[in-house]
C-alpha cells in the first residue's frame, strides 16, 4: 500500500471537480465535507444535464438515498457518461435492501460497472444478495458479517468494495485491507457516510481505485479521531470534524493511519 | 402526568425507527436532532416506497412544508399505512393558512386521523378554520390566541394538539398542560420547529400520545435552555443545542421541566 | 453612498418576508443566514403556490442551482408576479454557463427584468454572453475580468449587477463601487454565495436597489471578517459567521466597511 498521504496530497493539489448525485439530507454536508477536504464538489442531478456534468467532471458519486423515476434516469445517464469516458464513479447503495424500489435501482446501477462501491455492512450484504438485518440507512449488521459478501461482490462486479463501520474493510476480490480509524460519535451525525462517498470519489480522481479508497477511509477516520478529542456532543463534533478535514496534513495522516492487510 | 424522563429514557432504550416526510430545509437538521436525541430517523418520501417504509417504522411524522402533487400522494399513502397498522403519526401543518394548496393538503391529512398535531399558533388556528395573522412558516399569533382553536381541533379530530411557542400548550380536548421550557434563540434557527415534530413522533413510538407530547416538548425546551447558557448567537446556539439533546439526562430533564396543568 | 448601516438597520426593523426559490444545497444555510441577519425567509418553490407567495412577500430571490422543468416554471411564475407588483427580485445565475439547460433558464429569467443580479465572475460573464473558464458553481475567473461584462449586462438589462469574489464589484451600468470586505475561508463553505443573494433581497425590500446591494455585500463581508478572527477551519468559521451576522451592529458595520467608487 502507498502511504495514504500520497492520495490526499494529490487530491488537494488537483482540487478535482466531482459530480455528486446524492440525497437531500446529505447534499449540504457532503458539499461542505468535500470543500473542507480540498475537492471541488458539484451537486448536479437534473436529468437534462446529468450527462453534460459527468463529462466535465474528474469523478462521479451516485447515492440512491433519494429515489423516484426521474432521479433513477439521471443516475443511469450520469453513470453511463462516466463509464464511456473512463471517469471513475462510486456507488453508494443507501438502504438498498429496505424496499423493492431500492433493490431495482441498486441492481440497475451495479450493471453499469461502478469503479468503487461504498456501503455499510447491511447495504453491501443486500447488494450482494444476502439476507440482512438492516433497516433504513443504519447498519444493523457488523462489518465482519459482510466480508464474504464484499469479496464476492468485488469479484463479480470488478469494483473495489468498501464496507464502512467501526473498522472498515476494503477489497478488490483478491486483496483486502482493514482501516481501524474513526470515532464512535460519527454515526450520531446524519449523512457522514454519504459524504464519505464523495471523498472516496475525489481521491479516485487522482489515484488508482484501490489505493484511493483505502486512503480516503483512513483520512476520514483520522479526521474523526481528531474531532472527537474535544467534542461535547454531536453538534461540536460536526464542527470539529470539518475543521479537522481541512487542517489535517499528509504527515499527520500517515502517522495515525491504522491500515492492515486482511 | 408522568415524569418526562420516563418517555425520554424509553425512547433512548428503544431507539425507534421513525419515518419522516418533511421539507427540504428541515431534512438535515431534523435527522441530526433525532440522532442526537437517540432516535433512528429515516427521511423517506418517495411515493413508490412510502407505504413500505411506514410499515417498517414505529412512528411517522408528516410535514407539509414541501408540497407538490407527488409529495401529497406520498403523505397520504404513508398516513394510511400508519393508521392501518396502528402506528402513531404526527402532522406538522407548516404555513397551512398561507396558500390554497396548503389548506387542501392540511384538510386531506387531517381526515386521515393523525395521532398528534404540532404547529405554531397561526398554523393551529388556520387548521382549525380560524382567521390568523401568520405568514409563511413564522407564527404571528401568540400561543394563547390558539388555545380555543387547539381544544376544538383536538375534540373534533381525536388528536392530541400541541401549540408551540414561548410557552407551549398541549390538549386532547379535555385535559390541557402548558410547558414553559425553551429559549428565545430557538426561532432564530430554521427548522427547529419541524425537527421537534420528529422528536414528538419518536416519543410517541414508546409512550401514550398525550404524555409523549408533553415530555417531548419539555425535553426540547430544556435542551434549548442548556444551549442558551453559553451561545454567542444562532451559530453557536445550534451547535450547543445538538450537544444538549445528546447529553441531557432524564434526571436533569425532570429537575428543570416546567409543566403545569392548564 | 449611504452608510451601509442605514439599510441594515431598516432591514432589521422591518424583518421583511422574503421568498426564496433556491437549490437544495443552499436552502438550510440560506434560511439560517437570513434569520441570523434579522430577515424572515420563506423557502417556497412549489409551482402551484409560487405566485401566491410572491404576492405576500416584500422581496424575492431566484437561484437556478436546482433545475428541472417544474422548477423553471415556478421561477417564471414567481418572477412575473414580483414584477407585476413592483416587488424587487434578485437573480442568482448559478453555473449558468455550464450546461445548455442553465443557459436557457438564465436567458428566460433575465428577460423578466430582475432588479438585481448577483453572481461570481464566471457566471456574470456567461450571462453577459462572454467566454469564461467557470466550471460548476465555483468561479475560475477573477472579479476584475467580469467588470466590463457587468457594466454591459447592467446597461442592457436595467438591473443592478453584483460580481462577488475577493473584492466585490457593483454597477448599475453607469456608477460602480468595489467592496473589499470578506474572508478567505468563505469559499470553503458551500452555499454562502447563494445565501448572500437572500441577504441582498432582504436589503432590497427596504432600500433602493443599488444602495441595498452595496450595503448587503459590505455587511456580509464584515461578518466574514469577524468570523475569521477565531475560526480553526470551515466548521468553526460557519458557526462564527452565523453568530457575527446576528450580533454585528450598524455602527460596527460602518466602521469596518471598505466601499470605494470604481
Amino acid at each position: 500500500m502507498d502511504h495514504p498521504s500520497h492520495a490526499l496530497n494529490a487530491m488537494r493539489t488537483a482540487a478535482p471537480l466531482v459530480q455528486n448525485i446524492t440525497n437531500y439530507v446529505a447534499m449540504n454536508v457532503m458539499a461542505n465535507v468535500m470543500l473542507a477536504a480540498g475537492a471541488s464538489p458539484a451537486m448536479a442531478h437534473a436529468r437534462d444535464e446529468a450527462a453534460e456534468f459527468a463529462a466535465l467532471s474528474s469523478a462521479l458519486s451516485i447515492n440512491i438515498g433519494t429515489l423516484d423515476c426521474e432521479w433513477i434516469d439521471c443516475m443511469v445517464l450520469a453513470a453511463k457518461a462516466a463509464s464511456e469516458k473512463g471517469t471513475p464513479w462510486v456507488l453508494d447503495p443507501v438502504a438498498v435492501g429496505a424496499t423493492a424500489l431500492r433493490q431495482e435501482a441498486g441492481a440497475q446501477l451495479l450493471a453499469l460497472n461502478p469503479t468503487i462501491i461504498r456501503g455499510n455492512a447491511s447495504e453491501i450484504m443486500a447488494l450482494s444478495g444476502m439476507a440482512t438485518q438492516g433497516r433504513g440507512a443504519d447498519a444493523a449488521d457488523p462489518v465482519s458479517a459482510a466480508e464474504d459478501a464484499a469479496r464476492g461482490l468485488a469479484a463479480r462486479s470488478g469494483a473495489v468494495v468498501a464496507v464502512t463501520g467501526a473498522v472498515d474493510f476494503v477489497t478488490d476480490g483478491t486483496t483486502a485491507h482493514r482501516i481501524a480509524n474513526g470515532h464512535q460519535m460519527m454515526p450520531c451525525i446524519t449523512a457522514l457516510g454519504c459524504a464519505l462517498t464523495g471523498i472516496v470519489a475525489a481521491f479516485a480522481a487522482v489515484a488508482p481505485a484501490y489505493d484511493a479508497t483505502v486512503a480516503a477511509l483512513a483520512y476520514y477516520g483520522a479526521a474523526g479521531e481528531q474531532a472527537g478529542q474535544n467534542a461535547q456532543g454531536p453538534g461540536s463534533f460536526q464542527v470539529a470534524f470539518l475543521d479537522a478535514l481541512h487542517t489535517i496534513t499528509g504527515e499527520q495522516l500517515d502517522s495515525v493511519a491504522r491500515i492492515t492487510a486482511a
